[in-house]
């Protein structure tokens, strides 16, 4: 294990963070508020760390997987261990704990809060929220290693540890390049995003952190109704923007050169056409609600794009609709958005995958020699991510069993639990019962805190960084 | 597709069924009840049409893998087909699919009811459907094949199709006669109970429904309160023998033959484990309500082994249990009990595989040229068995989403839908909310039943054989 290399990394990841830091604080400085001062520790004390971390350079800068993964899972868990450090400095959420979660949350984009009122909180601290949600969205190693000075070319690692979906494809033949672009997507999609909701005449505030929390798919909001409040058509505008960034970023790179077939993939087609059908079928069962098809429908594609993105935003209290609409909604969470976007969940690849490899082992049952690959849109999946995706979802299904059996013990009610780690796993923020969307997590003990961060943080990274950091075979000379 | 052999065999299964309605009929006669003609009317088309269908022997006796799957999985669907027919032809359930759905939840052993009072319904009736629990409880066709005059040594693929757990261990080199074996430890086993309820004070009749219901681990009773009105030292011994039927009969095998190192393997030790650490939790937490911790503990242990083995008797309402319990009742429906027992669920060595394969992958992540084998007991697991296991955790995940959303057509709350699939698709029984041990499963609509149906077999059958019928490359030439 190159421990030089990995404390290396981390140490810059310091100083980006106490760059990162800098929002906040400038929030802090134009609403004149005395949480500046903690902002400014923090990000003082990140600076000092990093700084004194990366003053040496390490001789050997070699980075084999193992590493990629330690290096993930440790950067997200001290991005998250110092980025909580102003929330209970400011003394709004004074226990470590909380403002751990509060901070996982955050990064992971999950958008679950342990904060009851938020309205009533500095405007510095919900604008640290929302931008956690933003650095979060895309990862942000992959960022930093396009600027450290010391990356050998090996971040492929770093950058399949870190993205979602079963695959990282490359999009031109450098991968610094592809996660330039992608970056590139990302940073003019919140603008545009920012724009339009400033012209539709949300204030500046509140349109940078609607945009922050959308792009990232967090859902951090800055009001207690979450987006309850606002008018239909900024509502209809942050619908669009969270299907948007639902979809796998690659869809934009071709459709900025025209190729339109390539845009459209299997995997889009059948977000939208779930994202359709969920949205139909739940307008038509909340018609009994809102006695008005256009308000139905305004509110299910909302809820229904909140979800599969894992955004998490909420027009309605959801947990009073009907039975039908809140399976749906439960069942949702699991699907998630496209691989290579900032959504969580399962992602529709990896279900398309499971699908087909389940039909292919049938096949295989009945006629044992044959070997023959899975294809999605013409091309063959190696059998390399088929075993990496099955293995995920064994991953993904002993992890939520074991955690169920934790959170059991809060003597919460069944669909509280199930819905918390589902939430939780799939980064999506709220979920039914008690964690519902007029609630919060604040219910929960510590120690089911802890089981929900760690779930936040897997969910994230798609398991295997976290799960590995646990696994006595990754610290093996 | 050897179709001649496949309708043979099916035929020869309609005539083995014809005699499995003498049990029912013969209880008619000493009932005198008006049933016998249905009985009997059954018994002679199931004869008749057996008879004429496997009165030509087929040239080609050759079974493939191919055909052990579609043998296995039409043979259940029409033992369940004709096995409803005396309930629709007594008039005790008129309607047809309420009647397979009985005959299927007989014959899958999972004991869940459409009836709303089972202690007005004539006993024959009440002693087909403990009956076809028996008959489904260690599976009909190895039992058949054994005394058919056509098999020729290849019905190795039909055990291994129709036998619950991830691997078929051969106890003595034939096939033949390790399956005589387990039968004889099965009947044993039943007789066993059936005496030990007499001398305990129950009458004929119910002992010997109660024994059939629990060496199949079924759990249909003959009282509207199940085991609730029995006297403590019975719902102690039923406690005992549905906790043994849960375990892998090649313990008993051994213990015979004083290996008692090869009885208690690790499987058996954490069922054993997980069962006690279970019943002490779940007495902990009921304690408040029975206010006596004798009580309790009774309660608890009756509980946790008749969700573990899924019999799905009950002494008290679980349902209204503090949530701790329903929680850990409801992950421990999932849990099931040993392979090569008569239990269903996932099964404890398939989670034991589950779990070392797991930790297996994430050391592949790290040092993917380490080519390794996972062992239990010693011995090691072969790659394809483990593969086999990863196939089935995900088409179970698959047939239980799919199922969900059907269900949430219904318009029932989230905890019915979940532990009614759960209920269905592991054979234990009852579940929770509108299907809780006090209530039954006819609030569903038909098109529900039916998903439902399709969830028994499916679990019974350890899914592949249900879903390869479905499945368009299994009819392919």
């Amino acid at each position: 294990m190159n421990y030089k290399m990995i404390s290396n990394i981390l140490g810059w990841l310091l100083i980006f963070e106490s760059m990162f830091l800098a929002v906040p604080m400038l929030t802090a400085v134009v609403y004149w508020e005395s949480t500046f001062w903690a902002f400014l520790g923090t990000a003082a004390f990140c600076l000092a760390a990093g700084v004194l971390i990366t003053r040496k350079k390490p001789a050997n800068t070699t980075l084999y997987s193992r590493e990629g993964f330690i290096i993930v899972a440790l950067s997200w868990i001290i991005l998250s261990l110092f980025g909580a450090l102003p929330f209970i400095l400011t003394g709004v959420i004074p226990s470590f704990v909380d403002a751990l979660f509060e901070a996982v949350s955050g990064f992971s984009t999950t958008g679950s809060t342990i904060m009851n009122d938020v309205e009533s909180a500095p405007r510095s601290i919900l604008m640290w929220r929302s931008f956690t949600h933003w650095v979060g969205g895309m990862g942000v190693l992959v960022f930093i290693m396009a600027f450290i000075p010391l990356s050998g070319g090996q971040n492929m690692h770093i950058m399949k540890a870190e993205s979602p979906g079963p695959s990282v494809g490359k999009l031109v033949p450098h991968v610094k390049t592809t996660a330039m672009l992608l970056y590139t997507i990302y940073l003019v999609m919140t603008l545009a995003e920012f724009v339009t909701l400033l012209i539709a005449g949300m204030d500046a505030f509140e349109a940078l952190n609607t945009a922050f929390a959308t792009a990232g798919t967090g859902g951090m909001g800055v009001r207690n109704t979450s987006m309850g409040e606002y008018a239909p058509h900024i509502q209809i505008i942050v619908t669009v923007f969270m299907a948007l960034f639902a979809i796998n970023f690659n869809t934009y790179f071709f459709l900025i050169h025209a190729k339109f077939r390539e845009a459209f993939t299997t995997e889009v087609l059948v977000f939208l056409g779930i994202f359709a059908a969920s949205s139909a079928v739940i307008a038509l069962n909340i018609n009994s609600i809102y006695m008005d098809m256009g308000t139905s429908v305004r509110h299910s594609a909302f809820t229904v794009a909140a979800i599969m993105s894992t955004t998490g935003f909420s027009t309605e209290d959801f947990n009073l609709w009907p039975e039908l609409s809140r399976s749906l909604i439960v069942m949702l969470m699991f699907v998630g958005g496209c691989a290579g976007s900032t959504s969580g969940g399962i992602k529709i690849s990896r279900i398309l995958i499971l699908f087909k490899s389940m039909g292919k082992e049938l096949e295989v049952l009945i006629h044992p020699k044959q070997v023959k690959k899975i294809k999605i849109d013409g091309h063959p999946i190696e059998h390399e991510v088929v075993r990496s995706v099955n293995v995920y979802m064994v991953g993904y299904v002993l992890v939520f069993a074991v955690s169920m059996v934790v959170l059991s013990f809060d003597n919460m009610d069944l669909i509280t639990n199930f819905t918390a780690v589902a939430s939780a796993i799939n980064n999506v923020g709220p979920g039914l019962d008690l964690v519902g969307p007029a609630s919060n997590f604040s219910v929960f003990s510590d120690p089911v805190k802890l089981v929900l961060i760690f779930d936040m943080l897997t969910g994230r990274l798609e398991l295997f960084p976290i799960l590995l950091l646990f696994s006595p075979a990754t610290w093996k000379k």
